[in-house]
């Protein structure tokens, strides 16, 4: 250290540093946001993996690049991403882009810190805490506690083992069988296990299906179990008067997992574990008292340290974007695109029912339309014998067409006894019936062969 | 469903979200970056938690809000947050802006996707390998696999129980005795208990200690235990050819978990857990094979669709803003980076002895600098009976003095035997001595009248 002199800003003057934000944030505006976000451009531009990685030089070398490459990079990566606020994206339980959620990502990402204490996250601590106690309103509580959530797979990863985990049966609309949860819960009882949970789920991935909260709420009362209800997809749902019914009985609930980057489009990730406990059940189960971090002798009150409640310590930001969207929008806002998104839905699904071609799996409850296309070599010949073999094998096929095309994107999967059908997700709130015509009309167009 | 007409557009038409954007891209500028980052501005602006709630009107209503309350709201969220990007916050593990992760960020919040299909997220996914395989090269292997990690106080929360877990000692510098590790390896044997990992540490949170890799794994082989190293903080000084020594022996490890958010400025979050393992470890142990998400009837490769080799299903895309700012500055710049964090940590060691006042803790290997500030009152008092307990009460009085002042951050606590000192972290890749200086000489401004 013979130099006394301070070091020179290694990383560029702040001007060049400004340029390029503001370069990037053009090309955000007009590739992502204008381009990503308008029906007359493609949803994907599909490359094949080794082409891709040839297209994006991703390798990293010792030396630097200069601006105007890293701009073309930028361009790049937006160029060959999915793009998932596309009014032609329907292959997610996310879809959609937010102009105020998005602002409220791009502010978390400008301030950079970590929700564990009020020290350096005042705003969000406490924004958090507001956004946590509306959302737990809304389940029809008036105290309890939440935290942010990460948790799946969790009898694998808890070390219970998936033995430990007894499946219920559902009916033919995925709905869980109050009856046969009863039963489950005896016989484990009888052959001496201590069932402890039962996990109830409000708007299943596929089927869209709300299990009967009241009557499996009254067989965990008799039993003395944590009734856990998984309403990630289901639970925005509790914002609309008209339909929050589907989940009558989820204030009984002891926790609920609710995930608003879905059907609200905040923003991956935004997820919320509520708690009906007060007992401040997180830190008891979590805490280990970092003291280098959760320090008793801070000058304010080190309640509002809530970093220690949650099983990771550093932990990013996901308020903001749904606080600044509700906000904007207001509750009556949000409400108008979840009744918008069950009524786009039915429409859908009438024009399902007048279409030839398009069979119905069922009828759905929430915004999940499920549904085969059935191509016009198979059209009346449900008697064939190998019908449902020829049948399932078209999905993949019109899967391959449209993301090559770049035309839409939708999901498929087989469940249970059924083969593979399309599952159609309206959750886009910039929908509208023209895009369940193209849905439509384009399953038509790439299947008139087959 | 009178209506056949298509719906309006809910939220607004394009034009109106892009003006949205573009203002509140204009004040991410003004006010987070430019202002956020200058340090004649404040590095914070305290105000009382119910003061802060009122001032920013927390509460989410029925009505939305116009364009103008809106801009309003982003700016209030700017002004009372930490400019954690501010050339005088030295209070956490990370700091700084780089404009270039800061790109990254966006671009990534603006395409929204999930990490766990190729099908949804075709570049991060090739990405991620990338970043992942350049990291792993670092480390010292060829080969092995990699996820992105949320795996905090694991013992508790997988079940094993705290009592499952042995401290193992550590020398007057904070690095694990690797004699000692042997020693409570045999004693665990000979309990009945079946040791099975071992978790070193390269660059501990307070004192910054390196543990002895080498030694520690020639334990491990001898007892065929699983090495897991936390470099959460110091892995990227792998990046520096001149410092890289101080984990010899990490290629020998099992597992390394890597946070490039910290010292390299990636942003929040950013950590790699990188495994030796070929074998496809992290799948057979998490992979649930969800058929509605992992089709094996794509029409491309499903090995890279790595969502199921996770504990989460959803996982957002945490790789650009690394690969997009190494891409920038090369590895060149990266390890000049680190090396130059380095150095002014020596630089400020060097002022902490020259100055009355100042009283070093330990000599540091790493970028934390742990040390007293002594008051005026209790200079030449060391023999005196309550020296210690007085020393200890001034690093809190400043801490709210600096915070109220928002002059700067800088973190303290107890360790071990010793009472409160500051932990001076050298991150923020923007800093000078000028800096380094300032920090002492506010701290002596500060608490002249102790």
């Amino acid at each position: 250290m013979a130099d006394s002199k301070p070091f020179p800003a290694l990383d560029g003057d702040p001007e060049t540093a400004e340029t390029l934000l503001r370069a990037v944030f053009g090309i955000v505006m007009d590739e992502a946001v204008r381009k990503g976000t308008s029906a007359s451009e493609k949803v994907c531009e599909w490359k094949e993996p080794e082409e891709l990685k040839q297209l994006l030089d991703l390798e990293l070398r010792d030396q630097g690049e200069s601006q105007e490459q890293i701009l073309e990079r930028c361009r790049a990566v937006i160029r060959y991403s999915v793009k998932t606020g596309h009014p032609r994206f329907f292959n997610q339980l996310f879809s959609g882009l937010d102009a105020h959620a998005l602002a409220g990502r791009v502010i978390t990402e400008s301030l950079n810190t970590s929700q564990y204490t009020y020290e350096i996250a005042p705003v969000f601590v406490l924004m958090e805490e507001e956004v946590l106690k509306t959302l737990r309103a809304l389940v029809g509580w008036r105290s309890g506690d939440g935290c942010h959530y990460s948790i799946k797979k969790g009898a694998a990863f808890l070390g219970l083992g998936t033995d430990s985990v007894r499946v219920v049966k559902a009916d033919e609309r995925g709905k869980m069988v109050p009856k046969d949860l009863e039963r489950q819960i005896k016989m484990a009882e009888a052959e001496g296990a201590v069932p402890f949970l039962v996990s109830a789920t409000s708007g299943t991935t596929v089927l869209g299906a709300f299990d009967p909260l009241e009557a499996i709420a009254d067989v965990c009362q008799r039993h003395g179990l944590w009734l856990h209800v998984d309403a990630a997809w289901g639970g925005s749902v509790l914002l609309s008067q008209t339909h929050r019914h589907l989940l009558d009985g989820i204030q009984r609930a002891d926790s609920v997992a609710w995930n608003p980057h879905k059907l609200l489009a905040a923003g991956l990730q935004c997820s919320a574990l509520l708690l009906r406990d007060t007992s401040n059940l997180l830190k008891h189960c979590h805490g280990s008292q970092a003291s280098y971090l959760f320090q008793q002798d801070k000058f304010y009150d080190v309640a509002l340290d809530t970093g220690d409640k949650v099983v990771q310590c550093g932990r990013r930001v996901d308020c903001l974007k749904l606080w600044l969207m509700w906000k904007a929008q207001g509750g009556q806002g949000l409400e108008r695109r979840v009744n918008r998104a069950f009524a786009l839905a039915q429409y859908l699904v009438e024009e399902v029912k007048k279409r030839e071609g398009f069979e119905l799996v069922m009828e759905p409850e929430f915004v999940n339309v499920c549904f085969w296309f059935v191509p016009p070599s198979l059209r009346g010949k449900q008697e064939s014998p190998d019908y449902s073999q020829r049948l399932y094998k078209v999905a993949p096929v019109l899967k391959e067409r449209m993301v090559k095309e770049g035309s839409m994107m939708i999901g498929y999967q087989p469940h249970g006894t059924r083969g593979n059908f399309f599952r159609m997700v309206v959750a886009n709130p910039a929908l509208t019936r023209t895009d369940m015509d193209f849905l439509l009309n384009e399953l038509e167009r790439l299947g008139q062969d087959l």
